[in-house]
C-alpha cells in the first residue's frame, strides 16, 4: 500500500494538500506551473523526495501547458504516468519555445522552497536530459516526460529499498518512537523512516509507535498519526516535552527518523527535536536510526557544523492554526533543524546499504566503492 | 514589583483569568464559593501556590457570602486583606452555622483540583484554626479572615526569600532557560523559579531568559513570557524540542525550573519536560536548579518513583486552542509531570536554605533540625 502524496494523471499534477489533513483529505488537480509552484511553496507537498517529484512534475506540467496552448483541437491531454512516456505529435511547436518555457519554469520553481535540496537535484536532472534530448521537438517532449516518471519510479523503488533494509532492526513487540513525518506524504508514497516500520509490520511485526507531535508544524500529530491509522498500526501521540518520561520509564526500545541532509561524516541535520531524542538515546541505551535515501548525502559538506540551517519565522512558535498563543512582539527561536552528530547514530539506512555507526572513513569507502 | 494574581479585596476574592493570557488582562471578581470553584477548576487560578490562597480565600469567601446573607442592611462587605482581620459584628450568626459553611465550602473547593497538594494544605489549615478558634461567631470570623490573610503574606514571602536564596546562581551575561511558568501568575505574585531570576535583575544582573512553551497547555508561551514581557526582561520563546539545539550551541548557561512535588531524597517532579532539561544540563555540563518553597517536599514520599503522576486528558494533546490537530481518535501519552532524580539536580532553592546536590540524608539532616 502507497499512498498516492503527488501524480502526474491526465494532463495535471495530483496532489493530497497536505495543509488541510488530518480534517480533510482533499486530491487537488494542479493544471499549470504556477499552481504547482504555490502548491510547494504553501507546503501542499512536503517532505524532501516529494518536493524533488513536485518540481519535476512542475516542469512537465509547463509544456503540457504549451502543447494545450497551441495544439488547439489536439488531444485533451499530452501526458499521464501510467500512459508512460508515449510519443508527442508536438510538430506545431518549435523546439526552441519548448527551451524557454523548461528554462522560465524552473526560474519559477527555484524560488518555492530556495534551502531543499531535492528541489534543485530533480531540476537539475530535468534540465540536463532537455539539453542531450535527441533533435525535434517530440523527442524533446517524450524526454522530458520519461525523466519525470522516472524519478517518480525510482524515489518509490528506494523507499521500498530503505524499508527493506532497516526493517532488520525492528522486532516484535518494540515500542519504536518517531519524530516528524518521514512516511509516504513526505515521499513518492511509501516513506523513508515510517517506510521501515511498514515493511516491517507487512513482514508480520506487532510494534507500537509513538509519535512527538513536532512543534512548530505538527507534522507527528497532523500527518505520522494520519497514515498510522490508515495502515491500522497501533499508535500514540505525545508533546515532544513528554518523550523524556517514555525512555525513563523504559517505554522506547528505538528511535527512527528521517533526514534532511546528511554530511561527509555521517552527522545528520534533521527536523528540530531530533537531536534532543539522540540524547536521551544515548543515556538510555537505546539506539538511534536514521533512514533516507542515498541522495540525502551532502559529501560537501565535511561535517555537520557546516550545514546551513534554516532559521523560520517566529509566527510558527507564536501562533497555532491561526491563533496566536504569545504576547505581542514576543522573539523566538525557531530553527527548522538540529545536527546529530554521527556518534550518536546506530545506522543510516539508504537504499543502496546500511552504515551501522557512521564516520567518515565508512561513508568514503562506500562513496568510492 | 508583583502581580497581583490573587487578592481578597472589598468582600471578594479578585484574580486575573489566566486562560485569557495573553490577549487579554481581565481582572475578574469572584463573589461566592461556586464562582471560586469555578475558577481553580477551571484554571483561572493555577500554579501550586496560587491555588493554596485561592483556596483559603474561597473559604473566607464562603464566610462572608453568609454574614451578607444573614444580616441584611449591615456593611456592603466585611473582608478585604489591607484592612486586616478586623473584628465582625456576626452576633446575628450562630457559631454552629459558620462552622457548617466552612465544612460545605471545605467539601466544595475540595473537588477542584485533587491533585494539587497546595490546597489541601491551605484547606487543612483554615479548616483547623476554626476548630482551634475562641468561643463566639466573631471570634471565629476573625480567626479565618487572619488565617487566610497570613497564607497570603507568608506566601509572597517565601517567594522573596525563595529568590534571595537563588540569585546567588545567576551572574549577569547569563543564559538561562525555564520551563513552563514558576512566576507571579503561579504564586503569590512574585514567583519561585521565575523569582529567583527577577532577584537577580532587581540586583542589577543582566541576563536573558530562553521560555519554552511546554506543550501541551503553553504556560510558558502565554504566562512566563508575558510576565517577562511585564518586567522588560529580554526573552526568546522556543518550541520545548528546540532546546537540545540551544544546549548544543552553547547558549543556555542555567535552567531554572520550579517544582509541584519534592520526595525525601530531593527526586522532583514537575512540568513534564522538565526531565528532558535534566538530561540534556547533564550531558553538556550544566547546573539544573529547582526553586520551591519547602511546603513542597513530601516527606512521606521516599523517592520520585513513588510520585504519583496525574495523566491527563488527550484531548489536551489532539487539540489546540480548541482546534483539533489530530486525526480522531488518536491516543494520546499526556503526564501533567515527569520527575527529575535528585542526583541531576545541582540544588533545590527553598525560602529555607539551599541544598546544593541534594539527596536524602541532607533533606533528612534539615528536616530534623
Amino acid at each position: 500500500m502507497i499512498i498516492q502524496t503527488i501524480d502526474y494523471r491526465k494532463g495535471a499534477v495530483k496532489i493530497i494538500d497536505q495543509t488541510l489533513l488530518p480534517d480533510e483529505e482533499r486530491i487537488v488537480r494542479l493544471t499549470d506551473v504556477k499552481e504547482a509552484a504555490e502548491a510547494i511553496t504553501c507546503l501542499r507537498v512536503r517532505g524532501a523526495p516529494a518536493i524533488g517529484i513536485a518540481a519535476a512534475y512542475a516542469m512537465l506540467l509547463a509544456v503540457e501547458q504549451l502543447l494545450k496552448e497551441r495544439l488547439i483541437g489536439g488531444p485533451r491531454y499530452f501526458f499521464d504516468r501510467l500512459d508512460g512516456a508515449r510519443p508527442v505529435d508536438a510538430a506545431g511547436i518549435g523546439e526552441i519555445e519548448i527551451r524557454e518555457t523548461l528554462v522560465a519554469a524552473r526560474e519559477l520553481i527555484s524560488t518555492t522552497r530556495p534551502t531543499a535540496v531535492n528541489l534543485f537535484w530533480a531540476l537539475e536532472r530535468m534540465s540536463s536530459v532537455a539539453e542531450s534530448a535527441a533533435p525535434g521537438p517530440a523527442a524533446l517532449c517524450a524526454r522530458v516526460a520519461r525523466e519525470a516518471f522516472a524519478i517518480h519510479a525510482e524515489e518509490l523503488e528506494k523507499e521500498y529499498a530503505i524499508g527493506m533494509n532497516g526493517a532488520r532492526f525492528v522486532r516484535s513487540g518494540m515500542n519504536i518512537l518517531t519524530h516528524c513525518n518521514a512516511g509516504g506524504l513526505a515521499t513518492a508514497g511509501y516513506g523513508t523512516a515510517l517506510g521501515v516500520i511498514y515493511t516491517a509490520v507487512e513482514g508480520g511485526a506487532k510494534i507500537h509507535v509513538y509519535v512527538d507531535e513536532t512543534r512548530p508544524l505538527l507534522q507527528g500529530g497532523r500527518l505520522t498519526t494520519w497514515e498510522l491509522k490508515k495502515r491500522g498500526i497501533p499508535h500514540t501521540l505525545l508533546c515532544d516535552g513528554a518523550a523524556a518520561s517514555l525512555f525513563s520509564a523504559g517505554r522506547i526500545d528505538a528511535v527512527i527518523v528521517g533526514a534532511d541532509r546528511i554530511a561527509a561524516n555521517g552527522d545528520t541535520a534533521n527536523k528540530v527535536g531530533t537531536f534532543g531524542l539522540a540524547v536521551l538515546c544515548e543515556r538510555f541505551d537505546r539506539p538511534l536510526y536514521v533512514a533516507a535515501p542515498w541522495s540525502t548525502f551532502d559529501l560537501g559538506i565535511p561535517s555537520g557544523k557546516a550545514i546551513p540551517i534554516e532559521d523560520r519565522s517566529a509566527d510558527e512558535v507564536t501562533s497555532i492554526a491561526g491563533k496566536r498563543i504569545a504576547p505581542d512582539g514576543t522573539a523566538a527561536y525557531n530553527p527548522a533543524f538540529d545536527v546529530t552528530p554521527a556518534d550518536m547514530i546506530a545506522a543510516i539506512v539508504t537504499e543502496r546499504c546500511v552504515i551501522e555507526r557512521p564516520n567518515l572513513l565508512k561513508i568514503k569507502e562506500l562513496t568510492t566503492a
